[in-house]
């Protein structure tokens, strides 16, 4: 019955429930999952596992893409099935359990993963879970909604289960392109020059005798949980724009800018939104993941065309998306993450990377993860790989959180993500801070007037001025330098 | 009388003296200049600017490939020659001049000023300064010891200066390999799959009537200044060796290892000294600096070939080198910093990177050129290039500083230019500690027992083990994170 998704007669014999494939695992395995922000993961395995756990705990290491949707990671770390977790997640209950230390987590850039499984630096997958839309006659497996780390799981585990979701459309089958670079010493370079060049296949490769099992579902990808532009999130949409068309008059760039990356989240997406009332036409994206603004801007017809890893949508984009895949087609690419944030391409395309900052302080440096400096919030997922290499890294933010109660530009980030010397461009709210070829002590005036909130300049103005009477090339106070935070742990507020 | 050396007839009217050359300069003018770490810099440029400002400061932007010799940065900076630089330097009168703030240092990655000297981020150069060996019948420019950003200094300079330095014999032409890549959009992969590879040209193109002067000098480049192995350092490599000899007995590599990058200094210098004892072969370096130890291993037949962008020597080494050009001629190719540090090609060959830290913390953060957090030492140099997109990032250093006043492991450093995401290996005289796959709570005990000298163990534990109290991914105690570094300020020891 599902002959037309499962093209490769005897595979049909393999297919048995999730709890049947779940007694597959042992404890202490290292599991590779598909997943990529909520798109393409699996659904089944996730909540059998945490059957399968009840007496045993599996206290799996689990490697995804990126973040899992539908609780999945919540439920299984409650379970005692993950006990060791890279590279990324966003799950309250996971983060919960990471900021205990019940569940170890190993916070990577989102290109680096797939590399250390290659080389060793990571343990072999024991077994590979693999949502897709259709097993081909060859054994191709063809993803859904996100390729992540898929393809590099397939080709180190012992054993792969693929998850086939019915409520994926076929049409999806074409828009994935799987290129992974070969082992070492033999690499050549990627043959991607331009962002929606196509220089591999359009499914994973697999031996079939090693898929183990194939679970049949149908449901649909858990919708993005992004909140909708604000005040503050369109003024710093502004600040973006005014600086991209400000390099377009410069002569800096041309009006089809550079490649863009957007990362996930609220702000970002609000900015992309943004880019719908511009000036710019035949804008490209070399992203990891495409978002409600992609889609918006690619029917818009300001966005000509946009690679990513994958792509998660509100529920309405995401059905309408479904429903057109057609429009998408020529227009879409999805590749491994390797691929999508790859140091290589990065740098060679010049990409525009816009990322979100929890705080970032005045000097430059950028703390994208751990909230209040010591409690992971998600991860630094795809940032550090588009900051490092890219031609642009812009972080946007917006000044205060909780009330005002919390400044976003601190006298010293109380953990360092992105350096001062892989940052660019800091955006609030208030301004924009282009920091390129400033020294420090040239920075600190700049992104205090711009940037900081009203409320809080005055305080690290008098910190920039006391600090320098101590002299360097990067004056601070070490004994006030992270009070802002111990007062905010201990009275609630960094204000005195 | 040069015609050997100018080729091109018409350029013999250009050749004038250094004071001459130093009238073409004017106030506030961005000057690019050759030499990298000490080696290939102009020699009589720097002194005759140093004339010409006297009355006037030129307070001029100065851009290097990296260190210069000769005292030339401190000269200038004394003189107000220069009133900004970057992206590097290792001189004791400038730092000073920066720490003051009297001249502004942009600390950047030896692979990003090229980049940001063609998109434009940068100001265009005024006038280039490159020393040369020759300058060929097509204008061809032949650089010296260092490539470093010279041919990009070419590339966008208006005017070019030419020091001719008959100290630098015409053997070296043909070891140099230029290759820049183009501007975006149409950018190529870069044709580099081997650190032997040759994809450029010989000489540094440029149109003859750029050529604005041409100035004979007549002196070798400053000897460097490394220190010799000690017991410390000899501890430190055998650390390394044992844990590269591991990768190859877990066939994680095969016993000509991956390229090596290795920093400038005493310890990464000792490092590959040691490597004269181990049972590698075949090894090969893609570094960005030659020291007397690469040389060494080529004699010594472990180096099969080295790539970098500068040969920087001790003053018997270099006269040696010298005379023997021939016998190095197939194993070295001296290349522009931009490809010798390039993300692409790090990430392709899958670098070993060996850099010197100043100090590192129990998370594994490291800080390699703030002293006590706010003073410049010299710059991140090329350390970063590597770190972030290498195989395998490890640093080094001596576990203790000032007789012991200063613990090289601190528990937080007080400036981060490496992130817990981009290293995997620190170590100390006392051992080495793999950081690869680890979460921070699993890494701290490690870098503790491993590295940290005896002396400051204790307190490590006991800090470590208070902030776990507070729980969180990186556990801290912000009010007491940084005050060793100010205990050390105020008292001139870390120890309470």
């Amino acid at each position: 019955m599902y002959a037309h998704r499962i093209r490769r007669p005897e595979l049909l014999v393999r297919v048995m429930s999730a709890d049947a494939a779940a007694r597959l695992f042992a404890p202490a395995m290292t599991v590779g999952m598909s997943g990529f922000t909520r798109a393409g993961d699996a659904k089944a395995l996730p909540r059998a596992l945490v059957e399968r756990s009840r007496g045993e705990p599996l206290g799996l290491t689990l490697i995804t893409g990126a973040s899992l949707g539908n609780d999945s990671d919540g439920l299984m770390a409650n379970a005692g099935v993950i006990a060791r977790r890279l590279p990324f997640q966003a799950d309250a209950t996971l983060r919960r359990k990471i900021n205990t230390g019940e569940v170890l987590f190993i916070d990577q850039h989102l290109s680096e993963t797939a590399e250390q499984l290659r080389s060793g630096a990571l343990p072999a997958i024991d077994i590979a879970v693999i949502e897709a839309v259709a097993i081909r006659g060859d054994g191709g497996i063809v993803p859904t909604m996100a390729v992540g780390n898929s393809a590099s799981f397939v080709q180190s585990a012992k054993q792969v289960i693929v998850e086939l979701n019915l409520a994926a459309p076929l049409a999806l089958e074409g828009l994935h392109d799987i290129y992974l670079p070969r082992a070492r010493p033999d690499r050549a370079p990627i043959p991607l020059a331009a962002p929606g060049d196509r220089i591999g296949t359009t499914a994973i490769q697999v031996d079939p005798a090693r898929i183990a099992a194939i679970v049949i579902t149908d449901s649909p990808d858990s919708p993005s949980n992004v909140q909708p532009p604000d005040g503050e999130t369109d003024a710093i949409a502004r600040h973006v724009i005014a600086f991209l068309e400000g390099e377009v008059a410069a002569g800096r760039m041309t009006p089809r800018l550079l490649p863009l990356q957007a990362g996930i989240g609220t702000i970002a997406n609000a900015v992309l939104h943004g880019l719908a009332q511009s000036s710019f036409r035949g804008l490209t994206m070399y992203s990891e993941v495409l978002q409600d603004s992609a889609i918006a801007l690619l029917d818009g017809g300001q966005l000509a065309l946009a690679s990513a890893s994958s792509i998660t949508l509100s529920a309405p984009v995401h059905e309408q998306f479904l429903a057109h895949i057609e429009r998408y087609r020529d227009r879409i690419v999805l590749r491994p993450q390797e691929i999508s944030n790859h140091p290589e391409i990065v740098r060679r395309l010049g990409i525009i990377g816009l990322n979100t900052a929890l705080e970032f302080d005045i000097y430059g440096n950028v703390n994208s993860t751990h909230v209040g400096g010591t409690h992971m919030m998600n991860g630094i997922g795809g940032s550090g790989d588009f900051a490092r290499n890219g031609e642009l890294a812009i972080f946007v933010s917006k000044s205060e959180a909780k009330n005002g109660a919390i400044s976003s530009v601190v006298p010293m980030v109380a953990h360092v993500d992105h350096t001062e010397h892989d940052v660019d461009v800091l955006v609030t709210e208030w301004g924009l801070a282009d920091l390129r070829g400033l020294a420090p002590r040239e920075r600190a005036p700049l992104i205090i007037e711009r940037c900081a909130h009203p409320a809080y300049r005055a305080a690290l103005r008098d910190y920039h001025e006391r600090a320098l009477l101590r002299g360097g090339q990067t004056p601070h106070l070490l004994d006030e330098a992270l009070a802002w935070h111990e007062r905010h742990r201990l009275t609630g507020a960094m204000q005195p």
